[in-house]
């Protein structure tokens, strides 16, 4: 059988000095104390590095919901039954979820992919089929997917990105028992120990807990030689993380501002970012999620979030809370006046 | 002379052990994991109890900039000349200062009070004048105001407020020199140290932030007797504080949510609370400055805020870039399914 690989987008890196020159001269001239709105100037310096503009604009966001179960999940590694992916997946197609509150309040156009949650699914205008297999292997007793599927996968999501219009992009997940598949791809990609990357997910006790990470770390021990960033996905991940990193590749190759949720967002951009380092100037990373390992995989990442609320949802909801703010500093950086024009005096001498 | 004092307004308590109870059973079988919503749920709780309902609604929202001069200054404790408060309430009023950027973008009706601006202003729709003076005395050398002055500013705040539509106000200020007020309060009124209480305002550099603590250990120093909220608010406070504090109590006893932006608008909560602990049920803490002594203020205050993006701005700009969430909060209540509306199947037993 031929081997159908992957090819990687090619994306550019946001770095450009003399840009980076401008926009910070912009901001610094604005009628605030120097560095006054925190992280904000950095963001809205991020944002003129990815548009390569002093203009930002948005248009047609985008969230897009990738939704798989997993093979593990017979592990009992996960608070919840596996039934809840597909019954989550009908919720949110009637717009009952959480994400889809946040997405009718910001505007955004939603979609979930199926890309490979174990019952078949209807017709459904916001729903893309992509299903890769009726839920993926359990990794605990053999790898998650064939190189194959996993190539697919990153392909497909890749489509999917390619067809959606805008040039701003949420990602979102739904999955049970994919916390397992996050956790484990942060240890081998990062090199987080299985007891602080492995959280209680969708709400485990502690002796479920234990649990969790005696499978997670029987199943490291299955895959010793999965240390390649796309070796360690197909044996470990799930299909919606590896759809997910191929959108994200295509977003970031498309110059999209990519808004990247928690833990299972987080997981495919640690495996985006080890794919292609310049992807990673394109995402913004917008909540820290309280799943256990979310934070190791932010310092890995060197990544700030912009909010911490003590949320574990999924789904997207920590980027589409986020986005009023990333709006704000793109609109504070088109709007404000500078010192000058507002005839504002500066600093004492 | 006869004594004008101002009338505490009546504020009832938003513990009501019967709602809540009601409300976090409506939380709680929302479609997500038990407390996956984090501090959003908290909120949510909060706003439900503050209106007194299931179903959440807010209407014309306002924020309120106070600014005023303080005779502070003089000093030397700001980074900025006097004449900046002035010149950024005309930036204000020609729409080019932050909180104009993020009053647009959210849809709040701005005002300025002019509680006390050294200079005079000209007409304008969105000005509400009510000088106390040109100023405050400089609380280096004597009490900041009369305890007079200090009434009739509690007492214009109140009457701004209840002028105004809405069941929603965001607080923001404006005033050169005015976090040293706000640091002596929180000094006085948490038994903060002057130290631990002082920060660079809008940019100090090492050498004039310890100038500046020396300022203020002598001003305090100067009002010992001042340790009653009011007395301390007309020893060392300013204008536009004891203003926005009226207002704060105005707006809680009218059930408003209140919008609490960062380090001044603190101190006006600070004392608000103070005076009426019942007051603190109403208040929305949205962010965290990187002003040094506001997380000593937050934690004193028992408050988790929703941002901490190291922003130190003022205007009122943090309690509007954490609006939107306030709204997802509402939003979420009103309008996410229930497990059991949509059919999905709760924890693995």
């Amino acid at each position: 059988m031929t081997q159908r690989t992957f090819q990687l987008p090619a994306i550019d890196s946001t770095a450009d000095a003399v840009l980076a020159t401008r926009l910070q001269h912009n901001i610094d001239h604005k009628t605030k104390p120097l560095g006054a709105l925190g992280q904000l100037e950095n963001l809205g310096l991020q944002l003129g590095l990815i548009q390569r503009s002093e203009a930002l604009a948005f248009e047609r966001p985008q969230i897009v919901v990738f939704a798989a179960d997993h093979g593990v999940a017979a592990e009992g590694v996960s608070a919840f039954p596996q039934a809840v992916t597909v019954q989550m997946v009908a919720n949110m197609l009637a717009g009952g979820a959480a994400i889809n509150v946040l997405a009718r309040q910001h505007g955004f156009a939603l979609h979930v992919v199926d890309a490979g949650v174990a019952s078949d699914l209807p017709e459904h205008p916001q729903l893309i089929k992509r299903k890769m297999a009726h839920g993926s292997h359990n990794l605990a007793t053999g790898p998650a997917m064939t190189a194959h599927q996993c190539h697919a996968a990153l392909q497909a999501g890749a489509d999917v990105l390619a067809s959606l219009p805008g040039n701003v992009v949420a990602f979102g997940d739904m999955g049970i028992a994919n916390t397992s598949s996050a956790a484990l791809l942060l240890h081998r990609l990062a090199g987080v120990s299985i007891e602080d990357a492995t959280g209680r997910g969708t709400g485990l006790t502690d002796s479920q807990l234990l649990h969790k990470q005696v499978v997670l770390a029987k199943a490291a021990a299955l895959h010793p030689a999965a240390t390649e960033p796309l070796d360690a996905l197909a044996a470990m991940g799930g299909f919606e993380i590896a759809m997910m990193t191929g959108a994200m590749l295509q977003a970031a190759s498309e110059r999209r501002v990519i808004l990247v949720d928690g833990f299972i967002a987080g997981s495919a951009a640690l495996v985006a970012c080890a794919l292609t380092p310049a992807a990673k100037g394109y995402m913004v990373f917008c909540h820290r999620s309280a799943e256990r390992g979310h934070h190791l995989m932010l310092a890995h990442l060197h990544a700030r979030p912009l909010l911490d609320l003590d949320m574990r949802l999924g789904e997207g909801t920590g980027a589409l809370l986020a986005w009023p703010m990333v709006q704000s500093a793109a609109l504070l950086m088109n709007e404000m006046a500078s010192f000058e024009s507002a005839g504002v005096s500066g600093k004492d001498a």
